[in-house]
């Protein structure tokens, strides 16, 4: 894109007054200052225009505007993430859905909702509530993230190995295509007619089209949730008890674990009653039928004990669980206590390769001389170690980088993936050479082309152009693979 | 495709010689005939040139040729799909993958089987039966038909209810394209970075790809199932039953219904025990820990006895328990013997529908003068209408064509879908058009021209042209919509 081409921000902002009012197209610093970053703080650019449309028509005329002009489009929802995919283009509209935050529909007796994309994740559940039912992904922002955003990264949260991911909690969406084309996909069907983009679209991070609305399913609240607290005096003890529930069969619908550091962070922070003294502790959830959970617990404790706990707790009454819980969710903030940045990766592992990848992340801690908080969605293999440093000290942000990429990499060496949950957004753009090889990058490139060939949509994310992974010196080439005839098209 | 610049069918015989065994290479008629048809019987085509290929290597080889000379290529596997997905093309070659038949890997630790395409659904259970587990999907055609066509169709099967489609028991596809490059995509972590393609090819009916390998989840075979004969006097109250049922968070492991001519002719046919003068029959099975099986099987029996079954009785034993099923599996060639051909229709449908549509398709089969026998996934609203006719009558097939695209047609009108389970294939291409608008059939278009620009896997299948759909005047124009800028290149 040549910059040059691209009308000022103030022109910009005079020809979207044609279609939207004057308070939903933001050029000054001071307005645009709130959008320079998303979750992901240690990424900043100011916004070129923000505009902030109140309806699916409005969106409409600015995509259509900006594809006309071929100006970049940056979707934002609440601004949660936490791999930068927000992040605004420094020649593009950031195009916030934050005031498309109408709940359309309610069913209770099909259990479906239909939002627009600016509703919060936990509104939803609140609009269901009464009717015993609720949403089941509940990523730790849930309080503040939307659902669109949730959509745009395929959100998951504690309860996701039991419930599934938001891909497998949709039923339809409305988008809109870069032209502004209205398409509706999905059904209440099991398995829909043609190609099943409506997987493609949950997950492509803002980068394929704009969702204006989405259909949720909800489900009955479990009659009854219990947690056990259990205690570990060593890591890989606590990663041994995982692999023996999920081998057993159970599917909690939480097991989530923390070291050492994580754990008394998170206890100094929330007073969850957590035992500071163990290396690592696991929360392990039950849910549904009373007598489904009672004998689920039993059988947890067993598995607990033969992999040597040196503590098993019941939460005794709901305050009690709710406290646990609590302090598992306010683990980022809490380590954050511990210096002055943080910064949070999201790796995937096979279970069984934990104990190994957290030996060497302890390793490479010394090395760096940079303290690692572990949190994990241990169910599910996802690890969020978190690497304390001070963005004061020169060269240390730097530091972090290597060190996060370096466990990123070794993610992948293990058999696990860059991404559990988070995204790929800008931070781990340059990994996804390591992830991927040339022809799985092509064929994202040829399905990118298929929504939008101008490569006008959160340009620069989630998918490296081929010469960036070449130039990285990190193509991972398949044995078997020639390049593509096709290659030098991205 | 102008078909006077595609080779013989003699000298892409000869061509292919340089990599395949020439008992992989069938070009004569005797040889041709047993693959001019799949399970859709009613349309047939002479394959053009058949290649049986016994490698990757040797499939990579067919697909680079065929690429460099434009000749489209039909993949079949074990031919029992019921679109007509894998109906041959006149001047093309059609690629069966059923040589493809090795058990790769076996990782009971990790519950992964990975195997080639033409590996029989069934015995990716059997690989496994002795450690106790199971592969879950499982088609009525489950003896015959293979994990390839199972990928490309999204097949589900009775117990796809509690267990889910192909797509949810999958972990990684590896894939070669038009071009002959290997793709791999999936992971073991519950989302991958990058778009989810691997959604995007299941269920894509061959348009996009040739699976090479397929690595799915096996899991823990339940220690308990019992099944649920229901019987009622009326087809809706049966309908209520089941919609009560999944109203109360119950999800049976299967949830299947019959109609009262599909019942008797089932019965007929196997001997499976049921009451010949129901006028329908429900079968609701419960699986899991034999506490949890009681409590389910208590819950049903009350639901069942409120919505007035007349007689309900569980079976006894395992044997019973299979023969309630066999008869339920075998109703298609039960229903077949009835008369000379059967036509399987298998749309969609909100399952608080199911009455009307019940008494429409009555209206209809009276008015054609067509018996119609209905067998149901109830559970998820998956119909199976079976047209009696017979194709010696002249016009017969004719009407049956009608009649069937009228019940798809109506399943869409009612918010449901024309494909459960089967696919598009040929035979409900033109009810794209009803089911999609052509913003919907513009980006199908563009995600196939991603993968196969040249349009040579699978043509004429599952994606109608635009054209078509304009011709037949039945495109649906959803509101606000206009014509796509780019709609001419289709």
């Amino acid at each position: 894109m040549d910059k040059s081409e691209i009308p000022s921000a103030l022109e910009i902002g005079q020809a979207l007054r044609q279609w939207l009012p004057e308070s939903a197209i933001l050029t000054t610093p001071e307005s645009k200052r709130p959008y320079e970053t998303d979750g992901l703080s240690a990424y900043r650019q100011m916004p070129y225009v923000v505009v902030l449309p109140a309806t699916e028509k409005e969106v409409q005329a600015v995509l259509r505007y900006c594809h006309a002009l071929r100006i970049p489009v940056v979707a934002r929802g609440a601004g949660t993430g936490l791999s930068g995919g927000a992040l605004p283009h420094e020649s593009g509209v950031l195009l916030s859905l934050a005031r498309l935050k109408n709940i359309l529909q309610v069913d209770p007796l099909a259990r479906t909702v239909r939002v627009q994309p600016g509703v919060r994740n936990l509104a939803i559940t609140q609009a269901v509530d009464a009717h015993g039912l609720f949403y089941a992904p509940d990523p730790s922002s849930q309080i503040a993230c939307s659902i669109g955003g949730n959509v745009a990264e395929n959100s998951g949260g504690v309860h996701c190995l039991k419930y599934g991911l938001t891909l497998h909690n949709i039923l339809r969406l409305r988008i809109l295509t870069i032209t502004g084309e209205v398409v509706e996909i999905g059904s209440e069907a099991p398995d829909s007619a043609g190609f099943d983009f409506m997987a493609l679209l949950t997950g492509s991070e803002g980068l394929l089209a704009i969702v204006t609305e989405v259909t949720v399913k909800v489900i009955p609240k479990p009659m009854v949730s219990k947690v056990i607290m259990a205690s570990f005096e060593m890591v890989e003890k606590a990663g041994d008890a995982v692999a023996c529930m999920i081998a057993a069969g159970i599917i909690p619908a939480g097991l989530e674990m923390m070291d050492s550091l994580a754990t008394r962070a998170a206890e100094d922070f929330v007073h969850a009653g957590y035992p500071v003294e163990a290396a690592a502790v696991l929360l392990c959830e039950s849910d549904g039928m009373p007598e489904v959970v009672e004998d689920e617990l039993a059988r947890m404790k067993t598995i607990l004990e033969e992999n040597g706990a040196t503590e098993i707790r019941v939460a005794r009454d709901e305050a009690e669980r709710l406290r646990f819980w609590a302090g598992r969710k306010a683990a980022f903030p809490a380590v954050g206590r511990l210096a002055p940045d943080y910064y949070c990766i999201d790796g995937t592992i096979p279970r069984r390769r934990l104990g190994e990848v957290l030996r060497q992340i302890a390793d490479w801690s010394l090395e760096y001389g940079l303290e690692v908080a572990n949190v994990f969605h241990a169910g599910d293999g996802n690890l969020h170690p978190l690497i304390l440093y001070d963005a004061g000290v020169p060269g240390e942000f730097h530091k972090t980088e290597e060190l996060a990429g370096r466990i990123l990499e070794l993610c992948v060496e293990v058999g696990g993936t860059i991404t559990g949950e988070h995204g790929v957004g800008v931070e781990k753009i340059n990994q996804m050479c390591v992830q991927f090889g040339l022809n799985e990058i092509t064929v994202f490139h040829g399905i990118k082309a298929a929504f939008d060939p101008e490569g006008l949509l959160n340009p620069g994310k989630a998918i490296p152009t081929l010469q960036r992974c070449a130039e990285g010196g990190r193509m991972h080439v398949h044995h078997n693979q020639l390049p593509h005839p096709e290659l030098s098209r991205f």
